[in-house]
């Protein structure tokens, strides 16, 4: 087997299992109980925050547990009432735009390699913008945004709304579920008021994530209770998916910079190959501002999900566009948003590599691609 | 160490943790992808929901999945709007009272025993009221409530509505997270349209809860994206901890007959040696209608914490009120509501019993107990 597709879900790492593990028998106590296990238990988890803050350059305190990145991306926009105007980029995760849309939202353009169009966003800012929301990079592209631009032109924003005594506030979010393990993703730098991180991209367990709330963000709570994770977030807290989250995040900070040199590698290899090896292939997107693990290609009329079939037989697992809008057959928003036409997104396969991957498997892959674009161009050919 | 607050917790057990292992890696995929091993999972997690809506008579399209009891009451509640008249009993968990008070909500009184009054329910439920909730068990007392009663007089109040042309809906909700695995319970015979399960009290893991979502409902959804669980609750499938809850729920469904009679015989010795050996020990609610596992007593004269704290060194765990409450150090509304005084609230304990519990447990936390009343009733009668 050789899966390609580490955006969509990354195994548990053995680390991380390890770490979480005597937490479902032994040490399996409510953290709020009063007695001296359980507060240890609260003390491991409150640990276990601050690690996952550390690596994005924040403090436990900052950070809301949550179930995921979706529950974290709609905490944020719940924050927004439903009339304000939010500004979203057009190749947003399902997660936001679907947010997105329970408000009055407007999109900012990309280019061809799925960067935002900063003139398009200046354009689109207005006085009653209340947040912006951009991915740190695209999940179907890999494209990294400049989000320290995007911030610079919010400040600028905030300082005329403070300067015309205007009292609208202006939040700056973004969804970092791709990138991180992946890239330095640091908070003040990135200029954010909002982060969403996940754990089930960054080889910790399905069923955690966090958000990032800078001190000046006034969020509303989605569910009433207990009053854990500062009164945002009510439940019993998660304690052995956080202390795994905490370990994956800690492993994948420590390994960044070799990891990252290694995947980028292995994906120029592949790139290299898929080109030598088949004609009418396009790389979406472009090296210089791509995750290291992203080779999004088209290849021109053919069908993608019959070629992903013809692969599964092989043992090669990839997807086309995101998971979550494939298997609802529509068209990707993002290819449209990059320009692609009807064929040019027919044909789209998003190959992500991850930590397992090896030199073998991308040869054993291109391989295998070329034979069903072979095979299948034959038979369009003799049909 | 003998813990006794399984209402607070229970460790997950070993075939439910067995069961759960492979989806962390070998089985990690998105079930939302389209290659067969994805396909897979998403087959075995729909089994698995269906099994857990199976032990409450339920079907898998009837449960949202959620990521805990918190969420799943959260869910109830925000598809009421703001307005809107809600009933809740004065013995609620804090998940459903700071739910209810973002609504327009009055309680519903209890007898002593904790048991909702049923003349005052008929009084405070008005053409207005939109929501009914009312936990299955007390969380404090293990009160079990009279469900199917409730049932009968939201029913006719429903029939009056629509005679009346009035359309007004008013749901009926329970959560049953006190109780799953330790009673009969059945949407249909309990006759509420809306019921919260939660894996981390029935020997499941933490962070899975789900919402029973009878037809006749229409939720409102808390987060938005790739539209999983019917578009309710977007995100990503919690594959394993939804596989372990399953296994959780099914191996409590088994045992329940003999594991409900064993833990009733277990609690009844208990309570009798305390009785025996304890003056001034009052036991709060009463067998008949309460849960088997549970004990909640109030010790006249004594400090809970101090009791706690004592029974701490000598290895002995349990909780004052519920444990959420308890460590912020309010009085207990619960105990408030079915009339005890101040010295019996601050007298007050709750134990509860689990699987693992033995006989030779009981003995020795009757003894651990009575040593540390004697021996604190000694040092004030000094002082």
């Amino acid at each position: 087997m050789i899966y390609l597709d580490y955006a969509a879900a990354t195994p548990l790492s053995e680390k991380a299992k390890k770490a979480m593990l005597p937490y479902f028998d032994e040490k399996f106590f409510n953290p709020s109980a009063a007695y001296l296990p359980a507060n240890e238990v609260r003390k491991e988890y409150e640990k276990a925050k601050g690690d996952i803050a550390h690596v994005i350059g924040a403090k436990a305190a900052d950070l809301v547990m949550t179930s995921g990145a979706t529950e974290a991306n709609s905490l944020v926009f719940a924050a927004i009432p439903n009339d304000a105007e939010v500004l979203i980029s057009t190749i947003e995760h399902p997660s936001i735009l679907e947010n997105a849309k329970q408000k009055q939202y407007r999109t900012i353009a990309v280019d061809k390699n799925g960067r935002i169009d900063l003139d398009d966003f200046r354009k689109k800012l207005t006085p009653n913008t209340q947040l912006v929301s951009v991915c740190f990079a695209s999940s179907e592209l890999g494209t990294i945004q400049p989000l320290s631009d995007i911030a610079r032109i919010i400040q600028e924003e905030r300082t005329r709304r403070a300067f015309a005594g205007e009292v609208t506030p202006l939040y700056f979010h973004s969804d970092a579920s791709q990138g991180l393990g992946l890239a330095e993703i640091k908070v003040a730098r990135l200029g954010v008021d909002l982060l969403t991180i996940n754990a089930a991209k960054v080889y910790g367990p399905k069923g955690i994530g966090a958000l990032y709330v800078g001190r000046s963000v006034r969020l509303k709570p989605q569910s009433y209770g207990g009053g854990q994770e500062m009164g945002l977030r009510s439940g019993t807290e998660n304690v052995p998916a956080t202390i795994a989250f905490a370990t994956a995040i800690l492993d994948a900070e420590k390994h960044l910079g070799g990891e990252r040199k290694r995947l980028a590698e292995l994906r120029n290899k592949f790139k290299r190959q898929l080109e030598k090896q088949i004609d009418g292939i396009e790389f979406l997107s472009k090296d210089k501002v791509q995750l290291p693990n992203f080779l999004p290609v088209t290849i021109l009329g053919l069908d993608a999900e019959r070629l992903i079939f013809a692969l599964e037989d092989k043992g090669v697992y990839l997807s086309t566009g995101a998971a979550c809008a494939a298997s609802k057959g529509e068209k990707s928003p993002t290819l449209k948003a990059i320009g692609l036409n009807d064929e040019q997104i027919a044909g789209s396969l998003r190959i992500t590599l991850g930590r397992p991957t090896t030199e073998e498997d991308v040869v054993a892959a291109v391989k295998a691609i070329a034979e069903v674009v072979s095979a299948e161009r034959k038979r369009l050919a003799d049909s």
